[in-house]
């Protein structure tokens, strides 16, 4: 990484710093190197610290670094691709390798927004299924499934009436449902403390939350909302889970 | 919106001040509303400056309030679901009311990235189309969309260079091919000082960044990276897509 005088430039100077750090990381830089303290880095590219932390923290937002207390700041590996179209993946709870883990049941309310999408009342008691999604050992989303009680109409009320083995049942009665079709939104959000707690990340910190309405039996059977990572993942949206569920129709069709 | 003593929250003092603003925004103020200075928010909630602008900073993020310089703190309306899953839309440009405008095309080398997805050589020149998203009257959205020669062999070379004109040649070429599928994925990024102009944003503001691979003629025939805001848009992918290319698809094996 040489030394650039950035003292001319028009352009902001965070931006243009910015872009000169990017191609340091590409050149000069191994994933999981630490990178100079902000002093030195501020003093190697004449800049102000204020300037160079605007830079650094828009390189955090791309992905390219991380940045944590006590670690200082390292190079991100790229990230990873986690697919979120295939209907019947999210819905059954994936295959082992990328698993949506159960780890608590409630009854609760649900919140305002995901109320109106169930088309069921403020007061309503819900059962709300907790899962973490797991992508090769490490936990890349924090998930609340909201389901109402009509939607699992056998469920035996002799349970347990929490726990992950709560959690299994409903999931379990759930799916006893045809799954007719889903939707999905993507925004940016920031982390709940139970969330950032499960994602290993601050609460506050961004995460790309993704809403989603499954519809069953002529209705919507169960809202998921789930929170990615921000910094690690890129949700892919693939043809391939529209295919799948093409051919598992025409099957159906021809049966 | 009380006066309410944080002092002895166990959680993170900037969460839960998160949260009691975010009710306070529910009950006491209107979209568009400006919010009291930060020192006399801050007076009011018992808190340093530096926490109510954690907090500030996570309403900002989950798309609650807008800050902008010179106006403040305002109380930003409802996200815009903004549908981007509908392959005949973004492929043809979309109806006029939701459209993406052509306002450039370039002759340029393409991105390391967006090499590898066109499987062309980092050396390659291909048509790059500038397009912007306009809904409501409004830019959501800045696009680069790639296109190798090969994909539009029968352009015209007589035509202009550049400008809106030569992009839309481009893309009435391209559309001449028959869409057979396509993948995206959505990623966190921080918005380019040509797209934040775009959208009135500052450079580096967070965006939604959505990559999608147009496939035809048994390979990839352009490559769109698109910047959503973030603090605005919410992006939608509806399973209406995925049924329109299903219809289309037996539509042709039927004839």
């Amino acid at each position: 990484m040489g030394t650039t005088q950035l003292e001319s430039v028009q352009e902001p100077k965070y931006w243009h710093l910015k872009t000169v750090l990017s191609e340091a990381l590409d050149s000069d830089f191994a994933v999981g190197a630490v990178l100079p303290n902000e002093r030195d880095l501020a003093a190697r590219f004449g800049v102000a610290r204020a300037t160079l932390r605007q830079a650094l923290e828009q390189l955090e937002l791309e992905g390219r670094l991380h940045r944590r207390r006590g670690v200082g700041t390292t190079v991100a590996p790229p990230r990873v691709g986690i697919a979120v179209s295939t209907a019947q993946h999210d819905w059954t709870g994936g295959v082992a390798d990328e698993a949506w883990q159960p780890i608590d049941c409630a009854t609760d309310t649900a919140p305002a927004a995901v109320t109106a999408m169930l088309d069921t009342s403020a007061e309503e008691q819900v059962h709300v299924v907790r899962r973490i999604r797991v992508t090769h050992g490490q936990s890349v989303a924090a998930e609340l499934l909201y389901i109402p009680a009509s939607s699992v109409p056998e469920l035996s009320a002799i349970d347990s009436p929490s726990g992950p083995a709560r959690a299994r049942s409903v999931l379990r009665e759930l799916h006893r449902l045809g799954l007719e079709g889903q939707d999905r939104s993507v925004e940016l959000g920031s982390a709940r403390a139970d969330d950032a707690k499960e994602l290993d990340r601050l609460p506050g910190a961004p995460v790309l939350v993704v809403t989603t309405r499954y519809f069953a039996a002529g209705g919507t059977a169960a809202v998921s909302v789930a929170t990615y990572r921000a910094d690690t993942c890129r949700l892919t949206f693939g043809d391939s889970g529209a295919l799948e569920i093409t051919h598992d129709e025409q099957a159906r069709q021809a049966s």
